[in-house]
């Protein structure tokens, strides 16, 4: 992300109008942004400072601001996937213990979305391994991590975890396929001994089938299965409460972690 | 952490005899590892493989792992004062897109656990700026922190931010004190454009004042108020479920982001 | 509700064509049934054992069942406010332990639906003092209470309970007004010693407000405040997980006795 | 319950200290109340009008009052078995649609507790087939509801619903046994058409496995699973919270109803 506080060709911005309407855009001066709350010609918001406000074609104001990866992901990233959402990625990328120059495997990679979130973190000197078995997937998480200049400490391969894992010694893995069961052994060699593994599952079948098969497996131990909710609140002075509706269920996240098999 | 995958003389390691019991110990050779399990002469842990199997005196097996992060939180520091968890420091980490190499204020660093979870992001190049007012929290804090090598990237002031921050153009805040609403003023000042401060507040009551103060001081927009919640699983074939007991409340995560005053 | 087990001309019957089409109408053999699903001539239900297979023109299959009283709350009555739903309902009938013949309040009747449930229970010797200021809820109130059959145990009032409640010695009151605290005078005249109310609140700052004032009247004790969450599960096998979306909150259940003041 | 407002020999009473400080006990003109924070001689509250303040021995004040049903399950009732939670009673009893008259099937009597809340509401013309395989859980059960003179509106067999139900034409029936899908040909021949039942399981694997029997069985339809989380709250002028504890998890509801075979 750009360290300058004054907007320039070529960044991307957060455009705020309220709440439910906001964009993640690139500038480019010959072109307009549209809203059905009025437009902008984006070569206007040039040396414009980050957090200003704006006044569209109609009169509405907005902010302009530097987005953060959240926004990206919130906005500016493509997806043709189911995600990951923060709530889940936040308590993962915690839980791994991942750092700057961390090694990481990545399996299941979808839109791309917890790579880049991946790679935030063990940017400059780590490495993301990511596999992902369909090609159009890969496209698009690259696309999405060209945004943030983050595609070049990721490596991205076409290639099904169950059938091989190249890598050794790796810090820690995030697995996002249906069926992980099936790749033990190849998760087992890639990983340093005491590495962590995150798991995400939709079904809780699938978290039975995973705590069935690593215990015949005897490679991980130390499982834990969680599930997070989160709820959003409407503030306002003697009117605060929940969200009428919220998400009732994105996935089960399981830890592991590598121990020696005798 | 060490990066060898024997354990050596003044390792921390952690030792696990079931999900209950598990500590965070340091290889001292002439100590001995006490549990109503077993006991253990530590010294003879060296040289043993991170994640092996070991018997204790009474004949019971235990595993012992490089520790993660997430282990030193949970088992391995000392704690006086109401900590965050991780499913809330994992999402305020995550929103706050902070990296290696970020500026970071922290308001309230309480026993350093979240300080800890900073400083594993931002470093080695980035630094957090601490602030606690009470100095027995402040040495409790850096014993935490010395105890990963994370004291190095961290500065701790024993100063109260509603009197002044030092910093300037910071990346993030992470604000957990009683009253942060009077502290706009300075925590503007000390960020950049755009960047954005996490709030924790046990109660919803200071949600409501920090809304109400945030509108009338005009600097930050964007507002969002969450709550995490997590739920244990007692996953096993054919008998899974959540477990009885869980965490109703830890608290309120209120998001912001700064914005240019007119 | 009819004792029979065959559909009679008048009866009210309830349509499944699947979990989100349902319907409960009413057999007129003169009418039709119509929906996207296909159409049916109400005459041919006539006759038709309850819980029996039907097929619509399209030869689309569905179910004619014997409503119950959640199909009449689900999708026979009208609506023209806020409703109670069931999981806060069925606990605040449970909390107040009402039953056959109780003498109940029920101050903010809206659309009915709570009132009926209350009916239910208490009848046929119980009454339920019905208390409402806006004279359109009361017509739509005593429109869904007679589809039941249950508006002869129900009396409702054009009133407000600030300005007076008529009875005296009541088993129990429930009550879903925005301002409840100004009532606490009328409330604790009507109701007999020890009797409980059941307050139903969208917002917390309402239920703040009320255990703040009702401290301070010092005729009702024993307060509790609770929230209810349900989530719906996707059943099936090797794929069960709870729904997506889930209602995030409806509302702040309190519960009060009546004690002596002295 | 007695209708009088002033305590007699061989009434039940709630005594209140604090909320966790409360007993269901029975007035006995020879006996004391006991408790960490006074003692009484129970003659004293003879006489004494409910809803009134009274003094311990240690001039602590606390409570008395008539007891409700809910005091009885939380205070009064004798418990050998896990019981089924009011959030989750509550929610079964409305999906139920039952009211005063029904004939209702239990299965899995347990401690009684919710046996007398379908009591409370079928009485006094209605009737519970309690079935039963542990005698000395009848007893018990039989003992707390004779507390609340629900006994006689309850007939408790020593019986396994699979191996038959002598009734029939049943309205309604509450199931909590560990393996309902063995009895589904003998739930169906006891209820009504279109009549509920109402299935709790602690587990999720139970729950599939009723799906898939009910499925191949064919005589009921229209199922939904649902849990119930209740959240409590600490209400307090400026400090209101959720409680820091909570159950995490009971167990999953079922609905189904009865339909016609072909």
């Amino acid at each position: 992300m750009p360290s300058h506080s004054k907007i320039e060709e070529g960044d991307y911005v957060l455009i705020i109008i309220d709440p439910k309407r906001r964009w993640v855009i690139r500038i480019d001066k010959d072109k307009r942004f549209n809203s059905d709350r009025g437009v902008l010609d984006l070569k206007n918001l040039i040396g414009v400072e980050y957090g200003s406000k704006i006044s569209l074609s109609t009169g509405i104001e907005a902010e302009v601001h530097k987005p953060l990866l959240i926004d990206f992901i919130e906005r500016g990233f493509s997806r043709a996937t189911q995600v990951i959402y923060p709530k889940d990625a936040g308590y993962m990328l915690y839980m791994s213990g991942i750092s700057s120059g961390s090694k990481v495997l990545e399996a299941g990679v979808g839109s791309g979305f917890l790579t880049a979130a991946i790679a935030n973190i063990i940017k400059p000197n780590g490495r993301v391994y990511a596999y992902e078995i369909r090609k159009e997937f890969i496209s698009l998480a690259l696309r999405n991590l060209k945004i943030l200049n983050l595609d070049k400490f990721v490596e991205i391969k076409q290639r099904d975890i169950r059938e091989g894992i190249d890598e050794r010694n790796l810090d820690a893995a995030f697995v996002d396929i249906p069926n992980p069961w099936e790749a033990l052994n190849n998760l087992y060699q890639a990983l340093k001994p005491s590495a962590p593994i995150l798991f995400f599952f939709p079904t809780i079948n699938q978290v039975e089938k995973l705590y069935d098969t690593i215990k015949e497996h005897g490679g991980f131990s130390d499982l834990r299965c969680v599930e997070i909710l989160l709820r959003e609140y409407r503030v306002a002075k003697g009117m605060t409460r929940p969200s009428t509706r919220m998400i009732g269920h994105t996935g089960y996240i399981v830890f592991a972690r590598k121990r020696k098999t005798s």
